[in-house]
């Protein structure tokens, strides 16, 4: 053996440093909520209106169709193998034809199938950033832009949204923002955490930025048509004939399926910008992942087309109402402030801190309210928000009744006036 | 709107480059396969020996249990929400039970649930290597090493598998490549393509270079158990005190579901050498992709507990068939020299090219068999190994033994012996 060229790269201990980005990789609400283990009230039973996963309550299940469509998918046994990586095609047009619209249709070829929405999301970004880049992302944001845009070594760069304005962005700020290594916008609507919809206009005025500056949009349409009845959803790529959109979908929230990890990119591009370089790019970022669970890929047809509409009434309906209950109930409590959501599944609320000198921050805030209330509120810090706080309105409405009812006890406890007085 | 600040960066056309990253992502094996999308000979039906995915053929298909285990997943409803990033708990468990030996003991804490075994393999390969550094890889070997190393801007550096030792690696050539920018070794056994199954010393041998030069080892395990008869396979892991390994296992070639996309990291480390950064790197790393899908996870308890024996057999039995045939039949052919595997699913053959003045290399090889004979096999070339090409066995037999026939008559036609005299 040669041992001397051995020798050459030979260390004398064992040292295995993780990668730069295994470093890089920060889920920030990981250390918060890590930060909130603590004991709640052993006297009140836990209220977790934390958890974004509408499935743990057990008030909301998918559809029987799909649950038949996927024991059929698994009992006929025909889509075991590999699948493409870039999905079956029958997916495929299945997603095509549920999301294609007169002013942006969509075809087989404009999907992309991934493995959940963050899949998606993570593709997207590592197509359309290099290191050193950066991209636009809301703030208050869902966090996993940040998580991976950063593991990628591409810089964010926060533009606000404005809750006296329905949590509409400030489009001159988003605008001010942009420079010379700017990628892209990160566009949400309906938005985690804020549950806001955005109209038509407001819509058109982002598009406008990204217009005047030849920037490309990742549109996070995980709600997509999950709004209140009464309001109305705008797909983004509806209302441009010049922006190249890369939409981020899946089953998860709408098919109450997240475990299920199913999810897709559709490709909205009428000028071609994409055919030079991004598809071909997707396509073969595709190849690291090989496609998602081929089970739920041979049930998406059925799932996406025979899903009966008063399955996303339910859903909605429990959403409404627990946000129309906690809305109320919550802007009579001195020193909050909730912001009514249009869709999605979320509310966000202020905190007036000075009224309540016993906590320093929302995070301490809502730490306090666990060990005196038993009830589990993601603070606004975990979106980059803070004197926030964000609550679930997925759960059976007698459980988000009590919840209020804890807080507005925990709140009366801890308010003061103005003038420095307790409340009672 | 302060349209100044939104000049700055502003560009006058549209141009958007794909990253990097996408670019360097690159599957060899796709260029070579779309250059042999030539048209078969319409008189012979297609035999496609190419596919490394046991399910294709309808001959193999998961065991009963694992099918009603999973629907039972579905109809529970249990298993439709988020899983923990690295899986479940019972399934990690269950991985740990199934993977644990007495020389190197697993529990839950040390396996991370993946989205497929590239799912490992890629996870791994982001947390043991930065862009600039280097890995070892096996050649003939996989090519998804080399895909996702190349996509992070990890080198590769290829040592030799020796034919004429049932593919045992080259251990001088191994260490002759280390540099002080090597990260790891990736070891592949039982292997694809050359289904070569290492004996215990042979292992050790390998085993040592790591110790030597103080680098840990990426296992590729997808085919562990996956042995013929008589055989022995040696878990890596047991073999060492001293090296630390990430062994990447998975549902996918064992238990016939390359669709489910279910895979596993298991972390071997006796001496607490990936407790430092590494562990918690793969613990951050999981948090961009969240787990694979959990309708399969909840189902992994009784897929990895209760399939009986006898399937297993029923696939090992089936491939060895055909390596028999296939070995006993090729061998015959002048100008064709096949290597008899061991374990997996896979048999590479040598082609004498030089008595085969009608082709250049072995894509020229395989390509004119697809239009003569209408058999399809990959050429070596998409496992960085010219002048060979691999056959699968995972066919029923006699479409085996009908491509055998046709593979004997187009080397028949086109063999000179060593004088240049036609065969016949």
């Amino acid at each position: 053996m040669n041992s001397s060229s051995g020798i050459k790269g030979k260390k004398s201990t064992w040292d295995v440093p993780a990668s730069d980005m295994a470093r890089n990789t920060f889920n920030p609400i990981r250390d918060i909520v890590d930060s909130m283990r603590i004991q709640p009230n052993p006297e009140k039973e836990l209220i977790a209106l934390s958890i974004g996963d509408p499935t743990v309550f057990g008030n909301l299940k998918p559809s029987e169709n799909i649950v038949d469509a996927v024991v059929h998918a698994v009992k006929t046994g025909t889509a075991n193998g590999y699948g493409p990586s870039v999905g079956y095609v029958e997916a495929r047009e299945a997603v095509a034809r549920a999301y294609s619209d007169a002013n942006a249709p969509v075809e087989a070829k404009d999907v992309i199938l991934t493995s959940g929405c963050s899949g998606a999301i993570e593709l997207v970004i590592s197509v359309l950033a290099n290191p050193g880049q950066n991209c636009l992302i809301p703030r208050p944001g869902f966090s996993i832009y940040e998580t991976i845009a950063l593991s990628l070594g591409v810089g964010v760069r926060r533009y606000n949204l404005l809750p006296d304005k329905d949590w509409e962005a400030d489009v001159s700020h988003m605008e001010s923002l942009i420079d010379d290594n700017t990628a892209f916008i990160i566009v949400n609507d309906p938005s985690n955490p804020c549950g806001s919809v955005y109209s038509k206009e407001h819509l058109q005025d982002i598009l406008a930025v990204a217009e005047r500056n030849k920037l490309p949009i990742m549109s996070d349409e995980i709600y997509a048509d999950f709004v209140f009845p009464g309001e109305k959803y705008y797909n983004l790529a509806s209302l441009t004939t010049e922006v190249p959109i890369l939409a981020c979908g899946g089953l998860t929230k709408r098919y109450l399926c997240p475990g299920w990890r199913t999810g897709w990119i559709i490709v909205h591009d009428r000028n071609n910008v994409f055919d030079k370089e991004v598809r071909d790019g997707l396509l073969r970022l595709s190849q690291r992942i090989l496609g998602p669970n081929t089970l739920v890929q041979a049930a998406m047809k059925n799932i996406l087309e025979e899903t009966p509409q008063h399955f996303f009434d339910k859903t909605i309906e429990v959403v409404k109402n627990n946000a129309h209950h906690c809305y109320n109930r919550i802007k009579d409590i001195p020193g909050l402030t909730p912001v009514m959501p249009r869709g999605a599944m979320y509310m966000m609320i202020g905190i007036d801190i000075d009224r309540f000198p016993d906590f320093k921050d929302d995070l301490d805030f809502t730490r306090q309210l666990i060990s005196e209330q038993s009830v589990l509120c993601l603070p606004g810090q975990c979106f980059k928000y803070p004197n926030f706080f964000r609550v679930v309105l997925t759960l059976p409405q007698n459980r988000t009744e009590d919840a209020c009812d804890r807080i507005a006890e925990y709140c009366k406890q801890h308010y003061i006036t103005e003038n420095g007085k307790v409340s009672d």
